[in-house]
């Protein structure tokens, strides 16, 4: 299998391996499950941070509008289940998310910094890797469905750099994400035996 | 000023006291910041709800559609928010909300029951008293806003309802319903010297 993986999204430090393409293609049923709970948890860290965050107007209104979107995309991913026959069900987590939620600093402003910067950087991937699955993916109507999300995962980046920018120092803002950056692609280093969008 | 209260919605054991209408129309712009929380929360309860349940299809499905709902209302009632010009600001809570989280059992099914019905009377409630705000609200535009809200409110008590049946026996869930619907009204027999939508 010839797999040419995409162009990096400018922050990303390491681009997927195609490792990951080959497990994932041989696994979209499960990948498919997978990509449910990510869009579920997208939306949950979004509310989170408005829950948190309750007097940042612009935090709010952004993080509104990205936790409906992922909601949205929640329910597709769902029908595409249903039309394959797979039920929803629990799946463990890869070491990816946790790996990152560490990595944010307890005291503020660092955490609401942190927290911005690390639910850009998990977009910025799912862009990277959405594109991946609408390139290589062997069924046209799936494939077209992840180029259809992979635009959304770009913007969703674009608008917690712009938050991080907005509450933060653009030098400071800089800085760690280039520090978590390197850290988000040292989790990926290590493919995960089970099949999954950041696996 | 002469209060009429609504025709009391099915399940609620007391209809709100005109006492808290004049506390709330006298307090419109508290009312509008506490009802924005209340939007958040109460996606944030379906939210919760989808993450502990995640293999409860039916149950998914709708709390998506109810969760992405009430995060429109909460952008909705925000617009509001700033139009008055009042930024968004934390809130104490009453203790309704806190009181009915208590009275949910911790061990299954009887949480993931317990936990519908209380959604379901919180929405009933609200449906009662956007009813009574778009009843007596003396500025006609806020006024039909609350009138717009109020239908939803009703459909999303009817989700819980028809979710609690689905996953629980008749007769149990009949019973129950009643048990917590006479707490809810207790809760509110004292009013809540704060304005609030559930004071």
């Amino acid at each position: 299998m010839s797999i040419i993986t995409l162009s990096l999204i400018n922050i990303l430090k390491q681009p997927t391996s195609p490792t990951w393409v080959e497990q994932a293609i041989a696994n979209l049923d499960v990948i498919l499950l997978d990509h449910s709970h990510c869009e579920r948890k997208a939306a949950g860290v979004a509310l989170n941070l408005m829950f948190r965050y309750p007097a940042y107007t612009q935090l709010v209104r952004q993080l509104t509008a990205i936790a409906i979107e992922e909601l949205e995309h929640f329910e597709q991913v769902n029908r595409w289940l249903e039309r394959r026959g797979i039920p929803l069900a629990p799946l463990s987590s890869p070491p990816y998310g946790a790996g990152l939620k560490a990595l944010i600093r307890r005291s503020e402003p660092e955490r609401l910094l942190d927290s911005l910067l690390v639910s850009g950087l998990i977009e910025a991937r799912s862009h990277e890797r959405l594109g991946l699955l609408a390139m290589h993916c062997p069924e046209p109507e799936l494939a077209k469905f992840y180029g259809g999300l992979m635009a959304s995962e770009a913007r969703h980046y674009g608008v917690y750099w712009l938050l991080a920018d907005a509450y933060g120092e653009r030098e400071v803002v800089k800085q760690r994400l280039e520090e978590l950056a390197i850290a988000e692609s040292e989790l990926l280093a290590t493919l995960y035996p089970e099949p999954r969008i950041h696996s």
